[in-house]
């Protein structure tokens, strides 16, 4: 991401989410003058914001003088519709997946030139439940769910990513673009991808497809492996199975004729208490 | 909730956040006039409003003239403390409890006056699963994850509920304070609440507290079933034994001490990629 512009060049709106972008995993509670050194808007001014983000329910105040995201701004977000039914179909078939491998199994989407994570399952330890705490954000050139998702842009995407630089994380990390291209024609013939030590040295990662109802790919399945860095067949086979259980989830929501398996749902957001719901 | 004052009196950090609540889970995806209309913000307004939003990411645009949540937002959204740690231990137990029962299973937090579904398991069919994509805030009064949230509640909250007006959802719904108070009481003597009727007909649930790791309760656990509306010894009884498996994992994670069962994390937003992560 690029720096933001100097701040007093920023309009109302957009200091006020700079205010709320101070936030991150390794900060999710700052103080007023920890938001303002953050995000170079003066005391007095970030003082004035919190206090409006504070009276909607942005944010909230916990302890005396530090705030964290707000539960109100959580409820409006969750109606995000690029995660909402994706997350929702696939956390059984993840936590499956999980109980069979002792792997970390992952849900991701492309966001422009980066992948998201939407959602992991995962043991305590390990290497990956540790660095996935600090962002949730990962290159699509030096991942197996980046392949994936590569592989489902639009073209001019694809090639955006090509033709930019390719910053190598480990000596094995791809960073010629023919090659890249290649891994991601290979990708699509045999329907899955795999990465060995590209983004950290002993991690390995196999990733499949999801699908929407129209057969258009939405989102990359992974499941990752750190101990030791080797991905089996068994593990292909699984992730694969499992990427289509999702798919057929999302099917069977988006027709709502039959019962579904068991779904998650994150409360939408609604406008209070408007009709009877339930106990 | 009380409606907004007249908009011209707002302002434009107010006027923005009036565009994001404009959204709600009837409501995924508008047009700017329809966003317009619902925030009583003139037109020309909104289409100034919206083209920050879309800057930053808050909103995307779907289709030519649509506007949905965007991704940006659910990820700094997801930081909200009030519900990464509960939600990430609960989804698991919460499946096993709904495979076991069948019922739908939902976890939820008390927010001011009122209660918030943070998850719910269900399957497709049924009245829940129906009711609740309407909106996830539901009365303390009549539900029985709400009798636990008040028990929980400061007593300055609690006495505020008793002393407001207590709406009637149905013919059995709780109306006088007194009843209320004694109902608290009793879930607090026997460690759960019962509810049946009290916000719909033929709706019965059995809630248990979730505890912080310092045994403080921080949520309820809710079943629900509607067919027959009936909770039963067995419902009850794995209803407190999946709380306790919540209240352990959440224990668990905040000692990072020892390999915890699985767990789900949604991706926490960090700075771009900033290190390296897992494949």
């Amino acid at each position: 991401m690029e720096p933001p512009p100097a701040p007093e060049g920023r309009s109302v709106i957009e200091r006020t989410f700079d205010v709320l972008g101070a936030f991150d995993s390794a900060n999710v509670s700052l103080s007023a003058s920890e938001i303002s050194r953050r995000t170079g808007i003066p005391v007095a001014t970030t003082y004035r914001i919190v206090s409006k983000l504070l009276d909607w329910g942005a944010l909230e105040r916990i302890g005396m003088n530090k705030f964290t995201i707000g539960l109100r701004l959580w409820e409006v977000a969750s109606l995000a519709p690029r995660h909402a039914a994706l997350r929702g179909a696939a956390i059984s078939p993840m936590l499956d997946l999980h109980a069979k491998t002792h792997s970390v199994v992952m849900i991701s989407v492309r966001d422009r030139r980066e992948g998201v994570w939407l959602e992991s399952v995962s043991g305590s330890g390990g290497v990956c439940h540790r660095t996935w705490s600090t962002g949730n954000r990962f290159p699509l050139h030096a991942t197996s769910c980046g392949l994936v998702l590569l592989d489902q842009a639009p073209a001019t995407v694809r090639e955006d990513v090509y033709a930019a630089a390719l910053p190598a994380y480990t000596d094995r990390t791809v960073t010629d673009p023919d090659v890249l291209r290649n891994l991601v024609d290979e990708t699509r013939r045999r329907g899955y991808a795999l990465c060995e030590g590209q983004l950290a040295e002993e991690v390995a990662g196999v990733s499949a497809p999801v699908l929407d109802e129209n057969g258009v790919g939405i989102g990359a399945l992974g499941l990752v492996t750190d101990s030791p860095a080797a991905i089996t067949p068994r593990h292909i086979a699984l992730t694969l199975e499992t990427s289509r259980r999702i798919t057929r989830a999302l099917t069977l929501r988006s027709r709502e004729t039959e019962p579904a398996p068991a779904t998650v749902s994150r409360g939408g957001r609604g406008r209070g208490v408007t009709r009877p719901d339930c106990a």
